[in-house]
């Protein structure tokens, strides 16, 4: 990130999540509700725990926006944890309550708890836990919504979808479409609906089997989701250094999401099986442009592909096509099933075991992913096409459409 | 990167590549052999075009090294490109020589070609594909040669290999012991005599046959690395913020490298299928450590795992197993075998062939991983010790390492 | 600021401030009380509007600290506008409010209404001046005040004194103890009973009565404020890269403080006149100090300086001397008095006149200076020391100064 | 800075000074002697030592620049150090020169010999002087050239001049033009024909006499400068965050530049005397500009002041006024008459006294203030006005300027 910057705060059983977010360009019209929906498309997902339904989460955007538009000062957003009435003490920041639970002296393997613990030289790994939690990935979603409102009016949408659960995969023809961006709209209605966010109905049927068993047997799941960005323009990123590139933009944010261990751009890991001459996107202009039709039949902004490998990135620089970013989320290491760890007090081995925990959270991943492709994105514009307000962004990137269809 | 700063800068038949790199400690031994020694590593690998002979880098140091030390000021290097006697009015600055070649307008499939073209407005080709092009890594790599050189003064060693050509794998089995950093040493030595930075025989063999067989077929192909970074301690990196995770500067660096398109941290991608209770590392102290056995042993550093699926990171924070990164290089999109492509200036179709380029990088590619892994995690112990010389940077890491122990 | 990392949001009017800081090592004691302690002290001052009644500020910690101990995480700070009830509508980020209040058409000559309203593209100047307002300082100072607590481990403390209102001076012989750090806190228990924050009574009842005068003549002042960091060991900063210097670090937080217009590191301005012969610290070792008597007598930390003409600061590094750094603030803009203006609407001149607004707020921002510094000198000590926990960062910063006394 | 970055490398006497920048958009035209000619300027100056004859420097572009104009790719530069010949094994980077000169042992007062020993635990000073050399700053002024170069584009231009060395000082009144830009280019034609960078003849007499009258004493003088940036738009630079303010980025910038030890923006420090009724630039529009008069009258452009107080800067962001930026140079520390210093190996007191040493650098900071000047403004434009192409940064400005006349 080169001008957009943010920051999030806040504790899994803390009273609040905060956020701040800054150079957003002022005039964008943004209401609680455009974050609220994002909020609630996290809280959804067949596998999760009982939490999601003590959260609720409603955001409070507390400045930055005045009269349901941006002003062009910082905007800060609090989410409440609603769980806070009972850890009042448990996580107070007074001392007066020091002592009022006992500490959590097993680190779970799978999580921040051992490393954390010993890098903040603590001795009560709740200090840890109750930040590197996926709570504080509401806050992402809600500073992502910011920047998916801003770049709607770019015309510029983000989707996505989960493609594996566990052993079951969808086929890859599904996908052929969402990876051209065509008809987005109409796929994410669908995958809103699904409980695990993915379009095929005979998979997602397998995932939820899968789900089941997995609870059963106090069992977690990981799986795959991919996220696409549809209607950008060519010309975003920068090969010149490499951390002006916007695929390893993308590559950390992505990876920065709890439990993301692997993210790939377009054909990702299957480019290692073939050969060049089968893998790359050729170059056309003009004609019958089969991908992004309106744009290109409507104006003629020229040069196209018909293939998407490169998934709309080639050189760090974005080529038109679509953005799509696959990335991969371990399985939940908070399990019923015993896993071996070590007191950190005592140092006797234990069996590490969990009443309450999702079982599975990648349908919520996939929407994680597509706010931090949105705060990317929304940097990269802002570097490429400058502006303080959304008046003057606009114009400069139509000034930008018009130049491309004449270069 | 959060405290070390570097830049590099040169086209790929400019007069030279330069780079900067600015807060490695001051009393650091360095000399141009320790730089000009990982350059060798990467002009090697089976299937280079004529090229690499040419080169020979060598690279020279103009600052922030006195009497073979470092003082602390900026480090510059400068390598020449020997191939610059042929380019010096095609590549010159000077306006005097505008014209002197015919400008580049059929932009490569699969490259910065065109993207860069309409981001920088230049209808020459050229003016693009120079600083595209992968000859930037030879500085990254020298860069890289500095942050290696500061890390093995804290024992912290950086291998890779090559695992993947086309569709040639290498056993799992032979990577057992690399991806735990045991016998790191004598690995690399077997891996560094390898045209193929590949440690199975057998399928060396296989991957340099189906390079000659794409050479022949005017084809090129790509394939997968690995990087271990073996003997870093537990707590580099954070769960605080998404852009303090290890994990996520790992990937930015790594899918910063030219043409790289996937990055995965440990077990990667494979966590998909898996259920949770299969690929935890579970948390051991003391006793017989299989793994970090002189460490552990000798110096009782306590706690330890006996697998290492979590690539040594959980929470976006090194626990102590040595870190490993995967990556994904798509074949090299210049090829003989003609892709379809559109002059920029004629909009007229054509068949893009190119007589001479190398077939398959991926061996460069590790090395190049090394270097910008090892540049990571040189600003992640900078940011964990502090410390402007090297005794100072020593003094607080090994205080560190004491307090581990009796943590 | 090269780690530390903090954010502000918030309008004058708004719901809240908010502030977000991160990188702050664990285990250190905070409370709301260390915090509200400063903003009272920012809240005094002779010549300040009724406002500051009504604030009576009080801060809510809403993350990063937990039984009054930091633990690593982001610190997010939130303080309630007590005038908020009066403001619900016309500051509303709801849309439904809109219109609620008269456009403020009318920029004020000497703020950031007019350029803001250009640059943000605002036809309602309220939309730049609520967030351009010295209200935003209430939450510098909070976080300075983390900063300041931070720093009081290490024995660097940091103090303030206004020098100048108006056309009133100190003597400058009132201020060689305080610039040699002498005394600290009982000059410090002075200047907070100070209406002024002014050491020299006389100077002080000159002041009020020029406030009174210029508010009898619906006019305004300003005035001249330094800050002293005493404590701070030699080295940090840096001279390697311009933006590595301690001095330009701190010059630019202090001009990033509303009307602060200039900024002297020690003699500053009054070097010009003189001869180099004459403005030098000279260097002495052992024997008797007369400024740092305690550390160089105790601790033999060995070099010193009878002088401090360099305000501590040679070559961007800091010398052992205590830092000081002088800035002058400008008359409060808003004045009784009418000056000549025009309306963005209408383009009509008009003579802007306001009722309620302070005289001078230069005691303020000689609080506000403090804060700035504690943040900067906090980022320094985090650079050099490095550290997660208190006691990691002190154990660093304890052996360097153990090496800095046998250097 | 937020977008454009440059780092420079090299020590005083090292091989040559290198310089990175990067973000320059292409399609400038740029050829070395844009730069010589700055390089030169800050050579020439009354008061300088024997080395400035030595120098004579000339820049090498070695990469980012093609047939005369850049391609948006890094822009690196080198300037050999002349006297290089004489310093190659004494400053050589290889360890088999060792111990070739004897270590300087001895710090100067007011440089940062001292602080940089300690804080890089070296027993030889030279390998702090070499890098803390104000040699460094011709690098500083060929980067400012490049940017000074994209500014010419949009009419931006940058002056500077000297207001007084040691008790010397010039009538007020001769500024009064310069801080309104006005016939910037025939009073800069003026300034560099002035050996001590002066517009006023007799006090570049008296000034010329007290340099020779301190060389006779073997002493040396500083002095004060200002710079002004004229032309530029209403609306860089922001009031929204500390960081993102134009005048703290400039006192950042300026007090990067060696020895400078104060930064005003407009009136700065003189603000502290004056009440605020006397001091605000009361807004109007449209009629008769008398300052910016082009621009005003043919271009309509709005708003603008009469007088210029607050040196172009209000609440952090430009007003359409020109910028002013003063600051103040100590006298040179090294000196021919002793100061006091003591020995960093035999902690023996001394007494400094050098032969060769400039007495008075004031004319040549003065070149170096344009400089970062012109850094700084070049990035607050592309932050503004994005772009990668000089053609779109100038499109996207040219559209604010029609926006701006309509607002």
């Amino acid at each position: 990130m080169n001008i957009l910057r943010f920051l999030t705060a806040g504790e899994s059983h803390g009273k609040a999540l905060i956020g701040i977010i800054e150079k957003i360009p002022s005039g964008l019209a943004l209401s609680s509700d455009d974050i609220d929906s994002e909020l609630k498309r996290r809280q959804l997902g067949y596998g999760r725990g009982g939490r999601m339904k003590i959260e609720q989460d409603r955001v409070q955007i507390l400045s930055g926006v005045r009269w349901g538009k941006t002003i062009g000062s910082p905007i800060s957003l609090l989410i409440e944890n609603r769980d806070w009435v009972n850890w009042q003490e448990g996580m107070s920041t007074e001392s007066v309550h020091e002592g009022f639970l006992a500490p959590v002296t097993k680190p779970r393997p799978g999580h921040a708890d051992l490393g954390g613990a010993l890098k903040y030289n603590q001795k009560d790994v709740r200090n840890i836990l109750e930040r590197s939690s996926a709570r504080e990935t509401a806050m992402k979603v809600a500073l992502g919504a910011i920047a998916k409102k801003f770049l709607s009016v770019f015309s510029v949408h983000i989707g996505s979808c989960v493609t594996q659960i566990g052993s079951i995969c969808i086929p890859e023809t599904m996908l052929k479409e969402f990876r051209h961006g065509i008809s987005l709209a109409h796929f994410m209605k669908k995958i809103d609906s699904s409980p695990v966010r993915c379009p095929d109905e005979k998979a997602a049927a397998d995932m939820m089997a899968l789900i089941d068993r997995a609870q059963r047997d106090g069992d977690s799941l990981g799986g795959r989701f991919e996220v696409v960005v549809a209607g950008l323009p060519a010309g975003l990123g920068s090969h010149i250094q490499w951390d002006r590139r916007l695929d390893g933009m993308l590559s950390q944010s992505f990876m920065g999401i709890q439990a993301v261990k692997g993210v790939e751009i377009g054909d990702g890991f299957t480019y290692a099986d073939k050969f060049g001459s089968k893998v790359m996107d050729e170059i056309f202009h003009g004609g019958q442009n089969l991908v992004n039709k309106e744009k290109t039949l409507e104006g003629g902004m020229g040069f196209y592909r018909l293939t998407n490998h490169a998934g709309g990135i080639e050189g760090g620089i974005s080529n038109g096509m679509p953005v799509v970013v696959k990335a991969v989320m371990k399985p939940i290491p908070t399990l019923k099933m015993p896993l071996q760890s070590v007191d950190i007090i005592t140092k006797e081995p234990f069996r590490a075991a969990y009443e309450r925990s999702d079982i599975c959270a990648v349908p919520a991943a996939a929407v994680i992913g597509e706010a931090m492709a949105a705060l990317v994105i929304t940097d990269a514009f802002l570097e490429k096409f400058g502006g303080d307000s959304l008046y003057e962004s606009k114009r400069n990137y139509d000034a930008y459409i018009d130049y491309l269809k004449e270069f």
